[in-house]
């Protein structure tokens, strides 16, 4: 029901903004009065369609999930804060879930293990990933964008993600990768100044880079310092975006501040390889593939929507649910609430800590009911989160089972992830400590990247 | 009636804005269901009135004169369009009118005669200009502001007038002066790619310098060059503004392009001095002086409105009336209609061809009636080009006696026009001819510039 409205809004939004382009063209031809009072009529007719099909989206709507790239909340059902309904998120946004018969494909042709952030399904939704695995069989050139907004100076497990999986992938593919630092967004869309924004940026970058990116095929750019490149393209986009179009894909009105309208353009613009020229010259048609987060998807759609009149490539984009809080999937994890989640420059004293008194469980009240009726993996945080982090399928399964029967408790999946998490955040805390402000400045130099491939 | 009417508008606008950033603060601090209802019941009478007012202004407008930066249109009355009334527009916009003791003032305190187009009242109103005297008096720095859109290869006698202004008072006032290409604005708002915009700014930029700007004191730049310096003021300025406020100054509406409703604080940045790193360091407390033709006043109104806010001074203006086309005041000059104006880089020739063929003749139809009634000055196209460039004022005064006694004819007066604009053109072109790439950069270079006063 809901998506037959959603699209149905889709669908006469774009009705209307076609007939109001046929209106401005007819007028600018100067076309006779009869002409334009018909389509202006029709005009008409299409936006009280709208209207009228907008109003019943509201009201389905009431209650239901919300998701954009600045607010993610989960339905209302009966008072009760439900998780996010990843299934309902790609009708909304109308991308494709992945079939296993990619991942498949993607195995074969690369011959590597798919990553288990992959081929356990966190990364579950896409569009036309398939034509980047097109790509990579015939040794076409294509890259990689993600991107960060640095709002603190210490990223969390859910941030993390997205690099871990984009590491992985640029070291499948071997192609460059860009990662666009949204410094510029932090500022406008939350109570936070230019300065903090620019020194969240360089403490994130130094996180991103101890993932393991190649230094030789990665460039990492602030929005703030790199604008001039941005630029003409974000001009480009923007005469051929209207307000209307800006409101009705990120759900902002006339009162929503300009900063806000303006900034989906700097996001859109890293999507067309000429916004790079030190790596890709004037060359438009090097495809990307944007590994995000769902809630990134209204900026994709939208680039994509345009590209075609701009002669540009679509981007192709690979989508992952979110990384629950430690409070569990109704709850939200945040930077700024330090309990909500594991941090990257934790201690093993405060993972073990927050693990133990935090991460919702999915055991039973008592050590006897647990025994007898098992724990639940879907809703045990701990759980959870070693689907995201213990790469050994066997291992996985056996704590799953083992769980799942009541043989296993919840402090010894808590000690598991303990560990597991220990050995990540050391790992990438000793490879941090020894990035430089040279090494930073390196990744973020405009400088040439080769991207054709052999 | 209208000037009423206007100044509610204004009233009411403010007052919903008010009242819309009180219901955002009580429901962000969390205040009581029954407040936060208060707060929106008020807002939504304030809404009822604008509306009510905007209607009533709206009726009040219809065929009355229409002035934004990108479109000037005079009245129509019976069918018949009017000049346009410049007294209307001073109430319209809320700026005010210079008055002859300003005009004084500077003259004692400078110890220069004012400029032909200060004292014939080209310049004609202004924002706290008399505060820029102040300054001056107190030996306090301060810096000029104005710029140009580049829509052509060649400016015209139109296009001259705010820069033969400027270098006056820069030469008089002996402060910086920053002069900012709108390159985007002239691909946002017309069919025009960013690589003509780019021809068209470098060409444009020759004609400025010929027009004698000190190169120690003068900074040109380049929207799309000098971005990553106004990026961070456009940060703040969009913070400060929302789209309902754009929409209102401008005129602007939801099937606007994004890329239109983005370039105002483009232009409104220049008018703090901490965008300009280079010349004034971290200082944000230097004002400046916009000479400018009025239809620019929009973007300094709201840039004074947000000044406060940001902890910046509020810029000052001086505005001009507009330099009528050959075909009189009615009428439009325009870049792209080459018998429309005189261009900077008009032959002898071409001059006497276009003043002898197009200007507008206050003269009688016959020679006798001519000698009879003598002829409107008022209305005589090349009269009224000789008050912006013919300095002599007894010379001028003698012309428009004889003129309208009838002892003068047209052509006298039309030859004498095509006199003084050879004259002018010749010396500007001699010097355009001598501006090398080299000098361009110059002048566009990012680099100090002293602005203390001695």
């Amino acid at each position: 029901m809901a998506a037959s409205a959603t699209q149905a809004v889709r669908d006469l939004d774009a009705a209307v903004e076609t007939q109001a382009q046929a209106v401005r063209k007819l007028k600018e031809n100067g076309a006779s009065k009869d002409e334009i009072t018909a389509a202006v009529d029709e005009l008409k007719k299409r936006k009280a369609d709208l209207a009228a099909h907008k109003s019943e989206k509201a009201e389905e709507d009431k209650g239901s999930q919300k998701i954009t790239p600045w607010d993610v909340q989960g339905a209302v059902v009966d008072g009760v804060q439900q998780g996010v309904d990843y299934n309902k998120l790609i009708d909304t946004f109308g991308c494709s879930p992945l079939p296993q018969s990619l991942i498949e494909r993607f195995e074969q042709l690369t011959g590597r293990k798919a990553h288990m952030m992959l081929r356990r399904g966190m990364f579950y939704a896409h569009r036309e990933f398939d034509k980047i695995l097109d790509l990579y069989e015939k040794k076409k050139p294509f890259y990689l964008y993600t991107g960060r907004g640095p709002s603190s100076d210490a990223l969390h497990m859910g941030h993390m993600v997205p690099f871990i999986f984009c590491q992985y992938l640029q070291e499948v593919f071997d192609v460059p990768i860009v990662i666009q630092m949204t410094d510029d967004e932090k500022f406008l869309f939350k109570d936070q100044s230019l300065v903090d924004s620019k020194r969240f940026m360089r403490e994130n970058v130094k996180d991103i880079i101890s993932v393991g990116f190649n230094p030789d095929k990665t460039f990492i750019f602030s929005n703030m310092e790199y604008i001039q490149y941005l630029y003409p393209n974000i001009l480009e986009v923007n005469k051929k975006i209207n307000i209307n179009q800006l409101n009705n894909t990120f759900g902002f009105d006339d009162t929503t501040i300009v900063g806000k309208v303006a900034f989906p353009p700097v996001q859109m613009v890293p999507c067309f390889s000429n916004t790079f020229p030190h790596i890709f010259g004037t060359k438009k048609d090097i495809p990307c593939l944007i590994p995000a987060a769902i809630d990134q998807d209204p900026y994709f759609r939208l680039t994509r929507n345009i590209a075609g009149g701009l002669k540009y490539k679509k981007c192709c984009t690979i989508y992952s649910k979110f990384f629950p809080a430690l409070q569990g999937a109704g709850s939200k994890m945040s930077a700024s609430v330090d309990t909500s989640a594991i941090f990257t420059c934790d201690t093993p004293k405060q993972i073990a800590k927050k693990v133990k008194k935090y991460a919702f469980s999915g055991g039973r009240e008592t050590l006897e009911e647990h025994r007898e009726k098992g724990g639940d993996c879907e809703v045990d945080v701990a759980y959870q989160y070693l689907t995201f982090f213990l790469d050994d399928d066997v291992e996985l399964r056996t704590i799953h089972d083992r769980y799942s029967s009541g043989e296993m408790l919840t402090s010894e999946v808590k000690d598991k992830l303990i560990e597991v998490l220990v050995e990540f955040t050391q790992k990438l805390q000793a490879r941090r400590a020894t990035v430089t402000d040279a090494e930073i400045d390196l990744f973020c130099s405009v400088r040439p990247i080769s991207y054709e491939r052999k």
